[in-house]
């Protein structure tokens, strides 16, 4: 358990909210800030918070020994850069972004030396928003990532795993700021681009009635919340193009098998992709 | 129920072996042929058929009101021109082919005038194979796809029909060759398309400890029978090309917005596929 006792949750969200779940259950005092006075009042009703408020937050931040951020990754930035001055010396912060770049330097780089803001990433999440659908089961099969960078102290580093522990995440690692966002552009950025790309590739809604499971679960993913996405997308650009790129040229390579008649050549990719899906499997089944 | 009752299954495989459990469940005489004596041993074994050969099945082939192909593309063309001279006079038979470019009309064409070849296909599987894996209850949620031409009758369809009808399909629907062959290469051969190209865009199986359901899912299909698939895209190549074509356009415009700095029509690109998406479900649920 970690020794800041009083955390602050600002922007109780879907994540926001089942953090403040799961950190009351584990005897955590937890506070809340949001815009939406409907999702403090719910929170407090059903006791996942001890107190909160959408004005007049200041001195919620000044009793907070940690505070999570639950904010999109601009609004978090000014948010924090605005509030700051309400933070408890020796604060320790985190974000639940699911990008770093642009957040983590740009933080660190005007936060009040006596606080410490450690980056980390739940991959968690459901297809619904808000406080209202908090669940801490979601943590249960999850990645927890912690991106620190040279900035961060053992005591922030701690923080994190604790924090994570007590959330029941089932896997905790640590990455780079750069590993982290080329990891992030390829298993989910490249991901729902692909999804929302299948699902805008013509007008398909006459087809509903034939797809299978295996374009349903392709497409799952393709309600997506523009402004958070676009957010995401285009702080981790670079890295998400160079991913669509490759998979562009992969799948260019197995339309020429296609088109030159190479059968050859397409069943030692379709070997070629069974092999690694089955690793995938295993991997994961080893952890 | 149909008036052909004695039938005979072809490749007693994961589909047919699943109809022989439905139809000897449903009361029908079924029998089976199959290249493999262990095939047949256990249908025999596990009560699925009446009767099973490897060899010497033209007695039941003579029987068989009815007969269901359940054979890969190329080899069910093949066995039908070599084998067609046992068949009962009047037979009726039937397929489980995902494409039929290249397979209706060939057989249409060389089959004797009194039998009739009316082509189906199940929307169902598994990502294992064999008759030891044959589960009737892939059918219930499944969509079954009556592909008729202007050779075949009212009797054939009615077969067809009640085939699917004994064996609790979902959904039971009527598309021409090229309706279906359409179809299937947008829903079915693009997904796995992509999902291949998604597994082989790079060496990325250092990454499973990161992946979450999204990438899971995406990637499921891309553990594929390289023989059955490799038959199943070139017979159905120009559909699945153009296909391939539409989707890597719309990909394309994806990253055009990225590499843009366009976020109005990222966010269009997003609320587009959110709301087809959404369809796609209220349809289903519609069923």
């Amino acid at each position: 358990m970690n020794k800041e006792r009083n955390i602050c949750i600002v922007g109780l969200g879907l994540l926001g909210g089942s953090y403040a779940m799961g950190l009351t259950d584990a005897g955590y005092t937890v506070t809340a800030v949001d815009v939406r006075p409907e999702a403090i009042r719910y929170a407090l009703e059903k006791g996942i918070i001890a107190a909160g408020a959408v004005e007049d937050f200041a001195p919620l931040l000044a009793g907070a020994d940690a505070v999570v951020l639950g904010l999109y990754p601009h609004a978090l930035v000014d948010w924090l850069r605005n509030n700051q001055k309400h933070l408890k010396p020796g604060a320790l912060l985190t974000d639940v972004c699911g990008v770093k770049s642009g957040v983590v330097e740009e933080i660190q780089g005007f936060l009040r030396p006596d606080a410490e803001f450690i980056a980390s990433h739940p991959m968690a999440g459901k297809e619904v928003s808000g406080v209202e659908h908090a669940d801490c089961a979601i943590f249960k099969p999850a990645n927890f990532i912690i991106v620190p960078t040279e900035k961060n102290t053992p005591r922030g580093l701690a923080f994190a795993r604790g924090l994570a522990e007590t959330l029941g995440f089932a896997h905790i690692t640590q990455l780079t700021c750069a590993e982290h966002d080329k990891m992030i552009g390829y298993v989910s950025q490249l991901t729902h681009a692909i999804a929302v790309s299948l699902m805008n590739a013509n007008d398909n809604t006459h087809l509903a009635e034939y797809t299978g499971d295996s374009f349903r679960d392709l497409t799952r993913i393709a309600k997506i919340n523009e402004n958070l996405w676009s957010e995401l997308f285009f702080l981790n650009k670079e890295n998400l193009i160079a991913e669509i790129d490759q998979f562009s040229a992969s799948l260019e390579g197995l339309k020429r098998a296609l088109v030159e008649n190479d059968e050859t050549e397409l069943k030692r990719l379709f070997v070629q992709s069974t092999a690694r899906r089955r690793l995938f499997d295993k991997k994961r089944e080893a952890r």
